[in-house]
């Protein structure tokens, strides 16, 4: 809950606020401001609820009609003669903050704000009246969804409290288990009339506008509620509120509910557009990326992949594999369909010669009795030859989906549609079909018997692939707090450091907590000068890494200050060269680190970050000298278990360069997993203490398996602006 | 022109030949076989012909009927009273042969073979079948398209000697320049229909069937010679001919007919497929993909991607730039459009602000007058909006293209259409549309006005940014031999080691030839023992390397027979240890190679192969420890110029590491260029007598931008089993 940036509500109950029931079900709806004009935006909303058949009350709120669109007139919100669950105010922005407190004076605790000409247009007129309206909200406590706001659509019960276009050519609702969230209401309702017209049935379809009040991640969690809602589509184009949002994924995630999000400014020039039309502001993409991937949230990259993805989501299947069984009427058609499973990351289902032979028995025998099954074209004349394939592939126990390539074939297109619908009935797998050509009809009849028919197979595979990762996402278990940490020493460090006035702690201090939260480190030792670097030397193998510690230090290769494969007998010369260093720039407290050299052939880079939207978030990435080249890296909001890092260091380019191979065992994925979680556990304990702790290199042996942490640098929190904690649903 | 894989075809005219007259545009069809069943296979042809209005005489042919489908039948081919262009075979495969025979009889030359039944069952019957077919063939000199082939369908004379059913469920062959030619019947078949449905107009459409004698590549070259082709549509299931297929391409690029082609069988479950039902093979993928890269073809990866570049294409435009300037309703829809822009290589075009000043003069004046602009949802109350912002986009030099975003509207979509197609008519820019939502009738008419149209921002810029691609590609100069090139020597060298039976040549041998073509390699000296090894390593300043030099050995590093960072004292012993290992392991010829030690931070693979589809490629790729795991290559055809060369670098992943940065000026990138381009003469010229060569690493010192080949090896070609050559079109 929000109230701006700035505001924060009490009062209200958390109950109602929760379920936001007056929104998303409105009993009864006022219209303030409402016009005779049906063209008008302030004469839409009435229209389309006479249009589409709202059958609760609806008051007209206009004071020189006695009548508005054949409905009676009244003068004055005051004048409402009954209760009222939602005000769809459609007034001009000036007068919108008196309206909401005549709305609250009669009891209306919820209301949607029609008008722009608030802090979008970046005008001081702007920012002023939406300073009133904020005044308003706050003194009434009313829920506010707006403003500028195309308003929202609640399928159910017909409720259209919305001016939006997309209506304009629609004759009916279709009703179903999907929920639309969208933070642009124009791009929004294309994306709404498109997915009708696709077969999508809709719960809501709600457009949030700027946010003053109510954001994108609190009606999402209402939503995941809503027992109406099976999946939730969101479109994004900012995140002004990351722990709202994360709020809703996570609630979407316990509830089994999927959240598909389209999520722009992804480009530097979209995210520009973005940040000139609404007061949010892209959250860093990359952080983003791995917060949905995490949260099992399933990112899309458009309209299109939008709707094919709730589309097979409505399926509501969760399968636990992802290996396809093809049928079509020509090797072609196969060759096809398995390129794009292959592509898309499923796989095809190998037939064992004895079910092959079943498939042979069927009459007349198909042309090709492996995975892509060849019907062969004979298939559009004898149509029941589909139906034994598919039932035969039903019960076989390496398939765990079918996929049907047709086209065109008007004319024996109700036979295939019948043979598909009666497997369909049966089948406890998934049944998938891919439709090219014709005229859409046998496409529109499949969909709304739930069975989901795309017009090209990659788009097909996609979708599939979308919903086989979401269901293996469900089937990982949370992270759970590893053994060996020590809290109260990293404390301790911080405490000493922050006491002392500093804004970074030095490598050495750094190493030293990371080594506390049980991840390996290098091992090593501090000297005050040259003479004790070289007997403290004694205790190890050469050659040695020498560096110059000091607080003040971020980059020391900057100035020189590193000097490596430093042989035992040089120690000393070496440590008196970097102290020497350091006095050259002013620094004070130095002093010198030994550490013997580290063997490895991968670089990784890991570390966490605060991220302004969505809190501590840990990061692991190819380093070495590829590292700005290659662009190769995973992150995700701290805590995450060791499985889970395990998974995003699989996720990587170099992670083949792990692997076993080229004479050598690889590296010990598990031990990495661990490590990277480790410090997820660091991000989430010392988040609001700790700016950005990097560990860059961590040097893995691919011979031994070895993994060692061998720099590491620690920036602390500014303490008067600590960010803010995550949501409580985070705090493990 | 091939027969099979193993005849040669002599005699018919190459003019006739090259433009496949009578199988493009007859005038007359033959329909040997005809059925007086218009739903069966054999008589489908028939009842296209008369239902789509073929105007020229049609001859069926039944020796059973007096009339078929209402035409009087002919008892026998030698019956058939006029002359003939094309013979439409619909008899079984048995019968064929000498129907192929009675045709060539009476003087019909060219044939279309419907009947399955042949080398594609896998059968020996019908291997056998094949083989009496192919004798038929080469006896009568007939051009034959098939067997097992679902036909072709040429629209401009509504000549459709085809049983595909694609044309089921159409009423109309929509006629325009596009031209499609497909190895897959069904498929297809699917693309042709599911094309018609999209709006595209086609001039073909041929299915190649079992492609015995004539291939997709003699066919698309001769449709590229049509003048009522403009583009070309190509479905790939496999190459069995590269040499024709590259001259179909190099055809195309001469006379700037873009060709769009899917290739299956990119997976490799995929490419098992493919073999299963045709003859022809995958050929290697990656190789295609430089092949189709440096030739212009445009490669796409599915249907939807096929139809919307067809589309785009389909406008003729050549632009010179890539700049988008977008007008929409919304900030949201302006940031969907920047975002999927900057997502497939395009950029928003800069408004100045002398630009932006006229459209704030737009009456009502627009919410944003910064790229992507946005006029505000008042323009659906307001199209003339529209076309004046358009209109100053047209003057505006920056732009490139106009992109505009709409969506639903049915009611003032009419107004908007006209806005947008005044303009249109007077661009000289191109304007795309992308029209989310709505009932399609929109999308209909601006397709059918020529200005492609799109329902999803993402497709819409994909499809621009191939044609950009496209036009950018056309620009550039064909490759020149560059100076310095030692042909006879580098011939000397291969003469010796073929004289002496050897296999490969030795790495000194390898470093001697890439060195002929002026490719710089690092300073080498060849010793018979460890004491001359000694004293010509006081030539140089140490380190070096130390190597075995065998023609025996492929991989000296397996054996330990390389030797580095070796101090100029220890040559000697050095040298005596890898002689010590040949002799070890039963070398004879042996003697060291000794190399100062090169200094280099990133390393490059460049090599070339003969691939058995497209004869002599070059590939550069990232080399190093990640070579492996970020599979970063680009492959080519030989020869290609050094700027070629270049933008393959450039488009690897290791780019950004040979860039200016990190303090270091970078690669020499020209003179990296020429290095491979050089390797490609060298493959275009000796590509029949070196199976592969490969340079790895090739050093690039980002400090001082040198250039480096340090280990080299080329193997030879089997000499009774030379590669064929390239067409001729590719000898330089």
């Amino acid at each position: 809950m929000t109230l701006g940036t700035n505001g924060n509500r009490q009062g209200a109950s958390d109950a109602v606020r929760a379920s936001l029931r007056h929104l998303l079900y409105p009993g009864s709806v006022a219209v303030v401001g409402a016009s005779n004009d049906p063209l008008k935006m302030s004469g839409r909303p009435l229209d389309y609820l006479k249009r589409f058949g709202f059958r609760g009350p609806v008051y007209p709120i206009n004071p020189t009609r006695t009548e508005v669109q054949g409905i009676p007139a009244i003068a004055r919100i005051a004048g409402i003669p009954g209760p009222v669950d939602l005000a769809m105010i459609v007034l001009p922005a000036e007068a919108v903050p008196d309206a909401i407190r005549e709305c609250a004076a009669i009891g209306i605790d919820t209301a949607i704000v029609a008008a722009s000409g608030f802090s979008e247009t970046g005008t001081d007129l702007g920012r002023l009246t939406e300073q009133r309206l904020r005044a308003a909200i706050r003194e009434s406590e009313m829920t506010v969804l707006g403003p500028n706001c195309l308003g929202m659509i609640s399928t159910r019960d017909r409720v259209t409290a919305t001016f939006t276009s997309a209506l304009d050519d629609l004759d009916e609702l279709r009703y179903g288990p999907t929920a639309f969230v969208s933070q642009s209401g124009a791009f929004g309702s294309f994306i709404f009339n498109a997915g009708t017209r696709h077969g999508i049935g809709w719960s809501h379809y709600i457009a949030t506008g700027n946010e003053l009040e109510l954001s994108t991640g609190e009606i999402l969690t209402a939503l995941a509620h809503s027992d109406d809602v099976q999946i939730l589509l969101t479109y994004l184009e900012g995140v002004s509120n990351g722990s709202e949002l994360i709020s809703a994924f996570t609630t979407a995630r316990e509830l089994d509910k999927p959240i598909i999000a389209v999520k722009s400014g992804r480009s530097l020039v979209g995210a520009r557009a973005a940040a000139t039309h609404t007061a949010s502001l892209s959250g860093s993409d990359q952080i983003f990326d791995g917060v949905v991937r995490e949260l099992g949230v399933v990112r899309v990259n458009g309209v299109e992949e939008m709707l094919d993805a709730a589309k097979i989501f409505g399926t509501g299947a969760r399968p636990a594999g992802r290996r396809v069984t093809s049928f079509s009427i020509s090797g072609g058609c196969g060759v096809v369909m398995a390129d794009a499973v292959a592509e898309l990351g499923l796989t095809m289902a190998e037939w064992e010669d004895e079910w092959s032979e079943r498939l042979a028995a069927i009459e007349p025998r198909p042309a090709s009795v492996h995975n892509p099954v060849d019907l062969g074209a004979q298939m559009y004349l004898n149509p029941p030859m589909l139906e034994a394939g598919m039932r035969i592939a039903l019960e076989h126990p390496g398939t765990d989906h079918i996929a049907v390539l047709l086209g065109c074939g008007e004319s024996v297109a109700d036979a295939l549609i019948e043979s598909i619908t009666r497997v369909h009935a049966d089948a406890d797998k998934l049944i998938i079909v891919v439709w090219t050509g014709g005229s859409g009809r046998s496409q529109q009849i499949l969909d709304e018997r739930g069975i989901p028919c795309f017009s090209d197979p990659h788009r097909a595979a996609a979708a599939l692939a979308r919903l086989c990762d979401y269901s293996q996402w469900r089937s990982a278990p949370p992270p759970t707090r590893p053994d060996g940490i020590d809290q109260v020493g990293v404390a301790a460090i911080i405490d000493k450091a922050v006491a002392r006035g500093r804004t970074q702690l030095s490598e050495w201090e750094s190493s030293q907590i990371i080594s506390m939260y049980g991840i390996p480190t290098a091992a090593a030792r501090k000297a005050k000068n040259a003479e004790d670097a070289a007997s403290a030397a004694a205790a190890f193998d050469g050659p040695f890494a020498i560096k110059l510690v000091s607080h003040q230090l971020v980059h020391k290769s900057d100035i020189g200050a590193v000097e490596l494969n430093v042989a035992a007998d040089e120690v000393q010369d070496s440590a008196r060269r970097v102290l020497a260093l350091g006095e050259e720039h002013g620094l004070s407290d130095v002093a010198v680190l030994l550490q013997p050299m580290v063997h490895g052939d991968v670089e990784l880079i890991v570390g966490f970050t605060n991220d302004p939207s969505f809190g501590p978030s840990v990061v692991v990435g190819s380093g070495g000298v590829l590292v700005e080249s290659v662009q190769d890296s995973c992150a995700a909001l701290a805590p995450i278990s060791g499985e889970y890092a395990e998974s995003m260091i699989r996720s990587l380019k170099v992670a083949a360069a792990l692997t076993p191979g080229r004479g050598r065992p690889g590296a010990d994925l598990p031990a990495l997993g661990d490590l990277v979680s480790r410090l997820s556990w660091l991000a989430n304990d010392f988040g609001d203490r700790l700016a950005d702790v990097d560990i860059n290199p961590v040097l893995v042996d691919t011979s031994s398996g070895r993994t060692c942490a061998v720099d590491a640098l620690a920036i602390l929190a500014p303490s008067d602006d600590a960010p803010a904690r995550r949501s409580s649903e985070r705090e493990v």
